[in-house]
């Protein structure tokens, strides 16, 4: 009955990675209809975004899904971008694992499976091949070419099927692809929201989108400048691993393994070369090769004890306060809008990042149910819009642990507001493949809480001052002649009690105002206790001045919670 | 300032699996130090369990982690499997979506990544390599090598270091793997519960496990026979997509389609084939090579109208209640045990499945936190042992549907009970990559809340009875000789209310009894509103003589929910 090993290994196979995907499409995100729509929009766009801006291109992207049948659409998407080599066009659609997003850079892909995981799902659900028009220049010279091809699954590769020359008038890529089993929605995780939130965080892009019905969506330009290309930043000496150090000597060319460290790794200078030669014991003139791995471990060991500055930022490119509230605006239409940048800070000791916020209030804010408009929280990381995995998300966790109420937003849900939170990095911490959700590291946590609270107060004190603005107009004269009258005269009949009195006052005349007005009376009481206690610290950080009142504590509190972050310096610098 | 394209392109990599799966570790569940261990661990069992069962052998192994260091262990796994022959020892264990899984089969293992998901592990935090004996039969000899080899994350290949003959006893094989940066917790996410819980789902298997601080275990095998071979099925057509029908015609070797069809798919018989020619007009004499992708399509249609009988369950192999209960009994030495099998069932049409359940409370039942044992709940696919994702799994979503109060367990976390819920199929609907937690399919949510009910209900029986034996023990004379008489007369004297004056005698006597006994009044007359409640219908499918009175409306409701199975047929039936 015993079966020989050698008869069991006849079913032994090995796959290509295409075939592996071809048979665990969730692990690309395609998992339902909607959901698969739309992580065929965010591959494609993100993919237009990279490449213009890495040419120095302001991106402009045009995009049309015509329906044929229920579940069944035909897709075309043009960029501006520099275009791709005619010997690269099947390469970047057909072969899963490639790409040149495998650098330390703040980049929006990551994985080298965008575009190939795009035309092996078209190809899976309809058997029609990809089309794709590129435009390129090459020395100087501006060509074209259209090539008509497929996936051959078994072996990773294109299989191309027509070519014809084209007429190129500007560089770029054209990519037409039919789906079905795709299914196009209005609804938060469709499609059309995924645009929406891409132009909200990418302010500098326009985007022009022709949905099923023939209408065509113009969403313009916020801003006009490029923003400055994200510059690949080497790793963190804090960052690295021994495997690490072990992976790259394995496949440099340097033949010292002390030049190997000052090239590819951040902060590095001979001064810290020396350093570590002391604490190791180790000559780190030795060839790369001849680095053992006990030897790198007790390297990772040194640095962790080894004081260095903090990664340089440069490489890190916020959308910034400004854009961010253009682009808000664009979209919203709000009554009110602000947005803060954070500065850099670290997590897991060598890994920068910069948290954005912003909150936008009226208008078009928030999202529309059954006639009221709801709050919405958009998550963005690298200015890619997060769609999916909202509840694990580490930006939400930050959010609900917010006391909106001291905000004055009592009812976070049905306030007609859109919060809007952007995570920088050159890596990102997404909890699993899928790429739609944050880890909870602690100074992420923190950061998202500050940046978001400062924005809040400032809505806060928008609401108070429209409030205030509507009360006045409704006082009578009697209230405004005599009022300051009785504060007055009490104030001085009984001094110490003057704060307290304010708040009685305050509460009386709330109440009648309210009684006035045909609001809540006990209501009005309780938003005036509410206005006194949180004038009281909630926390939030204080402002330059402040600061220095309570510079004591919080200076032990701020050193567990931040790294000082310089300015950028030269490899030659203590 | 723009570049050109060609420029861009300098950067452009194609990376293998395995460089990919460095840089992305956490899609191989390698997420956390506790997690990095169990699925370690998790891997190389049920790699041997597959390879031993597949072989005819029960499976037995033995497993040794040693501690060098804080989070430094040295792991050593040694089974009784066939073994690998020395071809394709470097190919299972260094070559990434390599492997003998990908048939349609009901098996544990099923992407090619685990084994050398844990060679890349512990090359990336020691950089030390992996050592294999392995013992095997060829041509009916015995023959022994043990290698010692590095993977090559660059090539997706073994790198060998050293080979020696080795002297063999018997076949199987025999890992030594070093791991840093992994914790082996006694915690319910950590190795030692996962090892405790394989071997309830595995009762036909041993396991000999010697502990970091030298504490040997032994898990006994609790069932002596070999279960059934899992044969490998045939997809059913219901479950075909187009893409499917595409593929296997491109990679045929039969030369009609019609043989391609009755050879690949269950249930196919020339009858079926007749039908479909008749519904599509296609002529399926011709070549597989001839057939179109619409043609595809319009088969695939066809399917979905046509009546098929359900997929064959022959290649399902269910642990069975009396395993079950024997797997759970060796662990648990539990007061109680109930399990139960349920017939086979499909979801989506066409993919076959078998849900169990079982039961356990007292003696070793539930988990131990802080002195009290609170109930637990272990999951199980396919035999395996899921630990994580609790939360998203369809089986804990079902668990939760379950009004428990009705089967007296009031406080269900505070019981010291086990619930087993297994799940068997030849795809299993994992929610993700990381294949912990099942997808909500309907009809899975109804078997599993079915199964997990009836033991509850046999639980049930088993707490009143126990409870009834303690209370008849301590039940006076008095009452004895009493309530009979009041009883009689009191329904002599008012015969129509007879019912309830039992459930009003009920409830004074146990009163009166809890009294007695020093427990809660209160709480016993509840218990006897409870037990008056339940024995009115609740949604538990009806005993064969109830179903009978209840037919008319359960006939409705059951050809909604479940697809009725027949015994397996050849394929010349109609």
């Amino acid at each position: 009955m015993s079966q020989q090993a050698s008869e069991l290994f006849d079913n032994f196979q090995e796959l290509t990675p295409s075939e592996f995907f071809r048979k665990n499409k969730q692990m690309l995100g395609f998992t339902g209809k909607i959901r698969s729509m739309t992580i065929v929009f965010h591959e494609l766009i993100t993919n237009s975004f990279d490449a213009a801006e890495e040419a120095g291109i302001l991106p402009e992207i045009e995009i049309s899904l015509k329906r044929v049948d229920k579940d069944h659409y035909v897709l075309r998407h043009s960029d501006n971008g520099p275009g791709i080599p005619e010997d690269y066009i099947m390469k970047v659609y057909c072969t899963m694992f490639a790409g040149s997003k495998f650098r330390n850079i703040q980049s929006r892909g990551q994985q080298g499976l965008g575009c190939s995981g795009c035309v092996l799902l078209s190809q899976m659900t309809t058997g029609e091949p990809a089309k794709v028009i590129s435009s390129y220049k090459e020395e100087g010279e501006l060509k074209g070419v259209k090539l008509e091809f497929k996936m051959d699954v078994k072996k990773n590769k294109g299989m191309l099927l027509n070519r014809e020359n084209y007429e190129p008038k500007h560089t770029g890529v054209c990519v037409e692809l039919e789906f079905k089993d795709v299914s196009y929605s209005m609804a938060e995780q469709g499609a059309f929201e995924y645009i929406r939130r891409t132009v909200i965080g990418n302010p500098h892009a326009k985007i022009i989108f022709t949905d099923p019905t023939g209408h065509k969506y113009i969403f313009n330009r916020a801003a006009d400048m490029v923003p400055v290309l994200p510059k690949e930043v080497l790793p963190h000496p804090k960052g690295v691993t021994a495997d690490d150090l072990i992976f790259m000597a394995k496949h440099t060319d340097k033949r010292r393994f002390r030049s190997l460290l000052t090239s590819s790794l951040s902060r590095m200078s001979n001064q810290r070369i020396a350093e570590i030669e002391e604490i190791t014991k180790i000559d780190l003139n030795k060839r790369p090769k001849d680095m053992k791995w006990e030897e790198a471990e007790r390297i990772v060991e040194a640095f962790s004890q080894m004081n260095f500055m903090a990664p340089p930022t440069s490489g890190l490119i916020p959308i910034g306060d400004e854009q961010i509230e253009k682009g808000m605006k664009e979209i919203l239409k709000p009554e009110f809008i602000t947005a803060t940048t954070r500065k850099p800070v670290t997590y897991r000791g060598g890994v920068a990042f910069i948290i954005e916020a912003g909150i936008a209030y009226g208008g078009d804010s928030g999202r529309l149910v059954n006639e009221t408009r709801k709050a919405e929280i958009m998550r963005f990381a690298n200015r890619v819009p997060l769609t999916f995995d909202q509840g694990s998300c580490a930006i939400t966790e930050s959010l609900k642990s917010i006391d909106w109420k001291r905000y004055g937003l009592r009812d976070l849900d049905n306030t007609p507001a859109t919060i809007f939170v952007n995570i920088i990095s050159t890596q990102v911490p997404y909890l699993s493949t899928g790429k739609q959700s944050v880890a909870p590291e602690p100074e992420i946590l923190h950061e998202v809480k500050q940046a978001t609270m400062k924005v809040a107060r400032k809505l806060q004190k928008y609401l108070r001052a429209k409030k205030a603005a509507k009360e006045e107009a409704m006082r009578s004269k009697i209230f405004d002649d005599y009022v300051p009258l009785i504060l007055k005269e009490s104030a001085a009949l009984a001094e110490t009690e003057v704060p307290e009195y304010k708040e009685v006052l305050a509460k009386v005349t709330k109440r009648s105002l309210a009684e006035l007005l045909g609001e809540n009376p006990d209501k009005a009481e309780e938003e005036v206790e509410e206005e006194f206690e949180s004038n009281k610290d909630d926390g939030l950080e204080a402002t330059e001045e402040e600061k220095k009142k309570r510079n004591q504590k919080s200076n032990e509190k701020k050193e567990e919670q931040r790294t000082l972050v310089d300015r950028e310096t030269t490899l030659d610098d203590i």
